[in-house]
Parts: C-alpha cells; sequence; structure tokens
C-alpha cells in the first residue's frame, strides 16, 4: 500500500503577534515544521506548538531559517556556509531539547524559505546544512525539494531524506519549481492541485508548465497553512488520497 | 582536602563585536557560563566558545539571561513566571544539543545578570528557572548566589547545586550581597578580595560591611572575566588558593 | 460647545505579522499613536499607517515603547532614565522625520504600555520621556493618563497635554485605574462604557468602583483596536457623543 | 586651493559591546558617518556620537544600514526596493531629529556595507535610496562610490553629492575595487596608500591593479576606523595632505 505524508509549517506567531491554526491544522496533516524563534517563533510559541503536536500525534520538525524576523526569513541573504552551520546547529538543538523535555522525539528538519531556496541550488548551503542536522542527530529525517541539493547532499551524508512536492505550486520541465513571480506559479483551482498531486504520488510524475510530463519524487506534500481555505483544501487533499487508497501516514 | 571552583561567564560576543578574552581566561578557571544568545552570544560564538572549554577541558555551562541584547541582561524585566521557564527550556536545550554535537555534555546552568538577581530574592521566579532546567537534563548542576531563593527552589526540585560567592563584592550582615550602587560594594585590593576568598572557602565565613562575621556556604567563586585586570586575578586568586592547599577544580 | 478626541494605538503590525484594522478604525477616532519600531511596527508598517492617516485626516502621533518585540512592549523594565530619554529622542524623531516627509507634521506623543504605566507612577521617568518630546519638537501635544505624572511633568516643561481617560476601564477612588488582574478592571458592557465615557467628559467626574465620585480631567478617550467588536464600539461611542452635542475632534 | 573631505564610520558601538574610538579619530576626519541602530548603534551611542561630532565640529551624517545586526550590515540580502526605501527613510528620520534635538543639522547620508556595495551597481537600488534621503531633506548631501550608480542615482535626483574612494584599496581597470576576497585588494603600506590618496586628489586618476591610469573623481576619502592603526594612518594622510597645500575640510 502505497503512504504520503502531508507537512505543513506551524509555530509561527511571535509574542503578541499571531499567525496560522496550529491546532486545526494538525487534524489534517501527519508532519509538522516548527518556526525555531529566528525567522518565526519565540520560546512559548514553540512549547505550545510542540504540545499541541504531541497531543495530535503528528510528527515534529524542526524549521530553521535565516536571523530575518523583520522578513520572516523570506529574504535571500548571503551568509558564509560555516555560519550557517551555526545557526542551524543552534536552532535545531533548541527543538531537539524542548521536545525531549516534553517527553517526545524530534523526527525531523525542513529548511524554512529563503534558506530553502538557496540551498535547493547550491550543494555548499545544503551540505552546511545537511551536516548540522546530522552533528545534532543522524537519526533526523531531512526535507527538503524533490530533486533538489538538499536532498542529494543530505544522502551524501547518509541522512534519511524526505523529497517534498507542493500540490498548489506549478513545475517547471527542469523539475523545479516555477518563481512565485510568474502568473502561473500557483494553483488556485482545488481539483487541479489535488490531481497533480494524486498523479505525483501514484504515478512518480508530474505535467510541467510547458506540457512535458517529467518524474518527480513524492514522499512529503507541503500543506500552506496560511492560505484562506487552508483547513479546507488539507481535508479534501487527504480525503482524496484515502478514498483512491494511499494511506496518509508521516514517514 | 578542600576543593573550590572557579567559574567565568563567557561567550559573550556578539556577531562583529568581541567582549571578553574566553580562551586566555580558560586557562584560570575551572568552569565557564556560556551566554546562549538572549543576552549576548550568537550560534557561532556559542560553538567557538565551548569548542575551546573542551580544548581547556573546563566544565561547560549554560548561561541563560532576559531577551534583552541591548540591555545584556542587566535590565529587571517582569516576564510571567511560565514565560521565563519557555526562556529557560529553549536556551539550555539549545547549549545542550550544541555540546553534545560536539562530543561534549552541558555540565551546569548559572542564570545571568537581572534574571540572577531577581530569582535570587523570589522563590518563584528561581522555580520556574530550575523546574526549567530540571526538565531539560536533571542531572545538570545549578549555580546560584550561596544562601538564595536560586539554591534553595534547585535543591526543592532535587537539583544538584553550587552556592556561589564572590571574591571582590562585599557582603551585608544578611548575607546578601551589597548592592552595586553602594559605595563599598565592590572590593577593588586584590590581597584584600584573595582574603575574602580564602576566608569564604576554609572557615565557611565571611566578614560583612558592618564588621559582623557570617556564615557561608563556598562551592563556587565568580571571576569577573570583563575587568581591566581580570586574568591577573584569576591567576592570583588561583595560585593563592594551591599555596594554601585548596584544590582549585570543577564540581 | 464641548469637544472630545478619540485615539486609538495603530501601526502595529510587525513585518508578515498582522494586527489591527488601521484603515477601518481611523473612520471613526480624530487621532491615532503610531508604533515606533521598538515594541512594533516597522517602517514600512509604519509609513502606511501614516499615509492612512493622512487620508483619513486624523491627527498623527507617535507611540514609543520599551525595545521589547517579544513582549510587546508590555513588560516591566527597568531603564536608566537618561537612557529611555535616548530611546524616547530616537522613535519620536523617526516618526516625525516620515511625517514631514509625506508633507505632514506630527501632532503629539502618547507613551506605550508599560512605558506609560511605570511613567503614570514616576516623576523622573515621566520627565525623562517629556523632555525628550521637548527636545524633539516642543509643539508636541503630551499625551498622558489623567491625573498621572505624565501630564504633571509634561505640563512643569510648558508641553501641551491631553489628559487621557478610559472608556472600558474601572476607576479606584485616588483616581487611578483598577489594574488589570482585578476582576472588575474592564467594563465589557457598552452601555455602561459609553455612560462612563459620557460622564467623564460632560461632569468631569467618574464613579469609582466603591461607590465614590471623583473629579477626572478627559481630553482623550482611548479606544482600544485589538478587540473583538472595536469599531461597533467605537462608532457607538462616537455617535453617543454627537447626538448629546459633544463634538468629537481632535486637540 | 584643492580641497578634500575624510570620512569616517562612527556609532558603531551596540549597548554594552564598544566599537571604534569615535573621539579620537574625529580629530583626524572632517565628516563621520553615524550608524543608524539596524545594522549597529543604539539611541545612546548615536546621541553620544552626535555630540562628540558638535564638540570637534565634524559633519554630520547618516549611515543607515540593512537590519541586521548580526551581520553587521555587510550580509547581501535581497529586499523589495520600496522596503529599503522604507529602511532608509526611517534611519535618516531618527538621525536627523536627534541632530535637530541637538541644535545642529544632519549634513550628508552614507550606505552601509553590503547596502552600499549592492547599491554601487544597481541603478533601481540606488534610486530607492537617494529617493528616500531626499523626501527626508533635499538639501543633504550624498555619499557615494565614485563612479558608482549611487552617484548617477543621486545625481539624477538633483542631489548633491560626494564621490567616495578610497586610500587603502586597490582598483580595477574598469574604476571598480577590486573585491577583497583578492589578495591584492588592501592597500597595507601606509606610504603606498598615502600615494595613492594624493594621486586621486591632486590628478584625478588612479592606478589600476593590471597598471592602467585611470580617471576617478575623489571628493571625501573613507577611513577605516577599525584598524589597528587607524588614528596614525588618519594622522598620516591628514599631513600629507596639508603639507602639499590640500585644504582637508568637509564639503
Amino acid at each position: 500500500m502505497q503512504t504520503i505524508d502531508l507537512n505543513c509549517d506551524m509555530g509561527e506567531s511571535f509574542g503578541a503577534w499571531k499567525m496560522g491554526d496550529d491546532s486545526a491544522l494538525m487534524d489534517h496533516v501527519t508532519s509538522v515544521n516548527i518556526a525555531c524563534g529566528f525567522h518565526a517563533g519565540d520560546p512559548t510559541t514553540i512549547r505550545n506548538a510542540i504540545t499541541t503536536a504531541i497531543q495530535k500525534n503528528v510528527a515534529i520538525g524542526a524549521h530553521p531559517g535565516y536571523p530575518d524576523l523583520l522578513g520572516f526569513g523570506r529574504r535571500n541573504m548571503s551568509i558564509p556556509h560555516k555560519e550557517v552551520y551555526d545557526l542551524i546547529l543552534y536552532q535545531v538543538a533548541a527543538l531537539k531539547g524542548i521536545c525531549e523535555s516534553l517527553g517526545t522525539r524530534l523526527h525531523h528538519v525542513k529548511p524554512h524559505g529563503a534558506l530553502y531556496n538557496q540551498a535547493a541550488k547550491s550543494r555548499e548551503l545544503s551540505g552546511a546544512i545537511a551536516k548540522a542536522v546530522k552533528d545534532i542527530d543522524s537519526s533526523l529525517i531531512f526535507y527538503g525539494g524533490a530533486g533538489t541539493c538538499l536532498i542529494t547532499e543530505a544522502a551524501k551524508l547518509d541522512l534519511a531524506t524526505a523529497s517534498e512536492v507542493f500540490a498548489d505550486r506549478t513545475y517547471q520541465s527542469d523539475g523545479s519549481l516555477t518563481p512565485r513571480q510568474h502568473p502561473n506559479a500557483m494553483i488556485s483551482d482545488t481539483e487541479v492541485a489535488i490531481e497533480q498531486a494524486m498523479r505525483m504520488v501514484r504515478s512518480h510524475e508530474v505535467i510541467a508548465l510547458d506540457g512535458h510530463t517529467i518524474p518527480v519524487k513524492a514522499e512529503t506534500i507541503c500543506i500552506h497553512g496560511d492560505g484562506p481555505n487552508a483547513l479546507e483544501f488539507a481535508s479534501a487533499l487527504r480525503t482524496a488520497f484515502e478514498t483512491n487508497g494511499i494511506k496518509v501516514k508521516s514517514l
């Protein structure tokens, strides 16, 4: 029986500012990536998110990002790879320790935002991130974009990996995501998004913007938690998988 | 044979700003308290400090503080104790994980600055800090001012404690430190400071400002790393102990 | 004809985190206090808030706070008064300059959160804040709690002042606000809140929690923008004033 | 009689962390660029730097940078130009207001670090910065690298400009600075640096690394304040100019 993981970014509040409905979304996904305090998240938000994740029985991941609260970690930065290593080491260590203090274990790590995007195309940057993850705990699963440097570099270090795909983003014929500035970058039609997700999981392929069918490895699907109908979409996607005999579960 | 620990705050640089000569000071002390990123320290500074501490074979502690970079954690803040718990949980978890990634273990925790001072007089605040430390790792040694709430509350939670005294600060007849604003708060004469330290360790007593001799428990002595003659003082103090048959070693 | 100003805190978003519906609220109030970047607000949020305030024709104020993003400036801090002076100087200067770049003038200053509350009871702290405001622009109007040190100290420096009262907070018989922890601190019944506001403006008095009628000076009423029915309350309060022949306008 | 301005970055301390000897350096330079709080500097540091600059009678400039304390504003960031405009607006407004509160005027603006370097090659980024400066005060002088987009875009907006050159950096044959990673990027020999500076000011030319003589416009020379012999170099350079009949004065 085929399986698929649904993951979602969480713990993105900061102090008085709230973002996302973590608890409700956790009813629909199977793994969560919790912000670690550098681009979002604060110690109380993080502990609350982990506590809720334990209650909802979803796999808990760290979601480290650039030290850029004002930009929510979405702005490219050029940081020496040695320092990126340290940034990841610190953030993942914090999440791992808090998980253990609450009686659970950290399950995976997924880089956030601009760090994820820049690393996807950089072997050196991906290598620095993966090395930090491995040095904290070599049993952590490394989430990264399917077919990107994130996956290949983590695999070189013998980390278990999870190839991530997107239901609501279009792909280019080289297998990369269509950049967000492009008018057709997003798939707003729920039906189309579900169909794409289903094809990626069942047939290991996706139809690129230019019509070509390209191979893709789909082990986990990213659910965007900040959209207006995030809950509905997550629920519909999950139902679609289960109806088609695909088990939705964490890795 | 009597023993005494000499501890010093370290890892207090931040990005381009350098503070303290960590490596040189580690030749003279036996345990170090490393800033965790909230009042000072950053991921690279922290990893470097731990790496140096391993080389110098000193016991490594976390030195968590208030989230107040601009004030270096020295300004009193009124933060709900539940949130202080989270702040400590996060910072100690980060330090512990980085230590383990480097093949060593976190040995102790000592609160910093205003957090240390406010907790010294507050059972609730001390309890919140101690609980966080215990929840991260119940084998951590809890450093706090001798005779303060920090020690009593940590002991209630069955944490091992280290009663801290100061060689270069005067005491009041109730056993508390003379507030820094007081003209005679600091002992600037090295001889006098060493004599006070020796008396505290050998005779378990200190002569208060008003002339009374009061009992004090001295397990670790705080060396201020930021003074102009910090290295000379640390060296002289260490020599004085060793000359008098007191072994200088970590707990 | 009597007049009253209605003021509201705005510009409290930060980067990706949104707070409050500034534009809608500006239809109901006559002056706004814009966060300056230390407890909330960022350069883009600030410029947007000022731009909207110009369009809505409301008086524009600076709302400086403690440097405490995580605590939203609501946590007491003990900062030397000389440094508080500098914090206010910087924040008010930034707001004033941005206002002028957009072709308008800064109208007033109201301290935020814990800074407001601590200064209300401290002549020295109020004096430091008022001095900074005066040194930036002696024509700025200083908003502070009616009957508090904020008003008396600003008046000593010959700043124009605006005595602020609250429609939805209860008062104690000494004229101070009932602390928020008290079960009867807030007035949740809109009718009662409007009646209290009306009495304060028309009769210059308020009925304290213990039943005593005490004098109060009401020049501006603070509307809380973060409640669930903030817009409805602001609208109802404004209508009540206008129906009773009291003109709602800025100072 | 020819004149040249010597400028230096100042106000780069942050809270407890000190950087540079502002007061001593101000005896040797004629204009200073004061950090504005985003990459370095805090309200107290800024006011102190302005106060000292008034005493030393040097021209006072704002030195705005990226919001990156940890990286000291030296790391490239990709921030939308509209937001960069806001970042500059805020920082320059703050400096201008504090200057005026102290009875002086802001004289110029020079972008800092990565912002300076990225803008040097980007018309759009330079335009956004220059527009913000103009919108705050159209009489401010805009400092930028000689021959870069900073100067051309500011000039398009009718801002007065000051073309900056470096005594201790080598140039490439296209007029750009040799990147710092290059082994010959820096000129460590004081004599050589002074000779290069003298040639740039007197003959309006510089000898590039490849031996070509290229034209350069030198209106202000940047003195690096952080080197070990910064004071000596500044003093020697100033003496060399004065000995050769070139007046050292601000623009």
